[in-house]
């Protein structure tokens, strides 16, 4: 019998803290603005915007969208990420994928102000993490790990595998599942077998960006699968990494998409620009 | 029949070609010049920063040691390490460990300029290593690369095994052998079953910091080990973490203590220092 873990309640906890947070602030005369970077034309990923700034709004954070269009340069971009992180009024800044093809993300997140990097983009985020000094890190990396406190699955001595190496999420996962005494497995396409990796895992992250990747015969009885991936259908349904039916009735416990990470995710880039406003 | 792969040969090569760009760049007005900034009264750290000083000598490099004393405080180290960044004559600098008990190194380090940072010390300095982006890796899990190419083993696809998390040698030669497309696991002193990830590994890297730690009933017949291990016996000698009798005879590779990743890993940061110089 797999648990299913959703996030959904989880992430409501969250914004319910959120809420509050923002009342406060608001009535301090610092409301806490958010401004996501966009800079592509791509139809979901506008949905997904758009689902950001609704949160925000519900949880009364401002949320400004600077949409600098597909055919943005890496220096208007920088321009853009350098005035927002210079700007006082504005507590969060998210620089939104896909960037046009000229553009590199990890080189314009550098631009971004630590202190208001809510989703951990800017390298100096990712260094900090590594050396277990105070940052932010990536919403999903860390929506991960909340999703693993909050149904107690236990961490120290654990052995975790996390499936892809994204700057954004394998990595992150990687070290925050170190941070917390886990022993660390880093799968990729380049792995020669993955089940042998993570049929004997406590713990398998899946962000491979690859619908049904992990399957049934990957996992074992004992085995915790969060699916972090979020791919796009077709007809505009979200499915994960993880082909839900065949791990269902296997492992231990799944996490859903929709409904798992995806929404404390959200509920973090929230919380972190609280954080930030409330310094 | 197991291998050893000594890095004496590796460091001389490298050397020579420093010695080759220190004299280039002392001939333009340019000597290059490595800052090494000591706050402890250990004497073993003594005698590894006098050799550390002696190999920039004899390439032509410039080596000023900053002995600051067992007693300086945070604020004393950091302003140091300011003004050795600012300084146009300084292409190099080493925050040397041990640090008073007050001093936190992560932290300090974060006041090296990263364009000087030759070992890699500054937590920027490792998430743009995570990020792919252009940065100096710390020297010795940089010295783990070299030896591994140098000897031709092979790392994409292959299974690598790092022992030990530290943020100056665990983590980066996690991420370096993840950016080399190795599947990569991290164990550590909380890994409950250590033998179990070591032995069908193709590659372990071992930087625990205790003698003994790696045995022949920890490696298979194909392991090629790397042993970062550089432990002060109570007659000064040096000895590694893996236990090189019982190793000897069983793994395919294994590099010795002393001699091994050490000397690499001084010939790297006289490296490191010939770039930042000729920048």
């Amino acid at each position: 019998m797999t648990r299913v873990l959703s996030g959904s309640a989880v992430a409501k906890e969250i914004r319910a803290g959120v809420t509050a947070a923002a009342e406060r602030l608001s009535a301090e005369g610092r409301e806490p603005h958010l401004a996501v970077v966009v800079a592509t034309a791509d139809e979901s990923t506008a949905a997904y915007v758009r689902s950001i700034g609704g949160a925000a709004r519900k949880c009364g954070i401002r949320c400004s969208v600077v949409d600098l269009g597909p055919d943005a340069t890496s220096i208007r971009i920088r321009s853009e990420l350098e005035a927002l992180s210079a700007d006082p009024a504005v507590h969060g800044i998210i620089l939104q994928t896909p960037l046009p093809p000229s553009a590199d993300f990890d080189t314009l997140a550098s631009a971004i102000d630590p202190a208001k990097d809510v989703d951990g983009a800017n390298p100096l985020s990712l260094g900090l993490l590594a050396a277990r000094l105070p940052a932010f890190a990536p919403a999903t990396a860390e929506a991960v790990m909340v999703l693993l406190d909050h149904y107690e699955v236990p961490l120290s001595g654990a052995n975790a595998v996390v499936v892809g190496r994204s700057t954004v999420v394998g990595k992150p996962a990687a070290l925050l599942l170190l941070n917390r005494d886990a022993t660390v497995s880093v799968c990729h396409r380049r792995t020669t077998d993955l089940a042998a990796h993570t049929l004997n895992a406590d713990v398998v992250v899946v962000a491979a960006g690859q619908p049904g990747l992990l399957t049934g015969k990957h996992v074992g009885a004992n085995t915790v699968v969060v699916d972090v991936g979020t791919n796009v259908e077709a007809d505009g349904s979200l499915i994960g990494d993880v082909d839900f039916a065949s791990v269902d009735g296997v492992a231990a416990a799944l996490t859903p998409v929709p409904g798992g990470v995806g929404p404390v995710t959200t509920a973090l880039l929230l919380q972190h620009t609280i954080t930030s406003a409330s310094r």
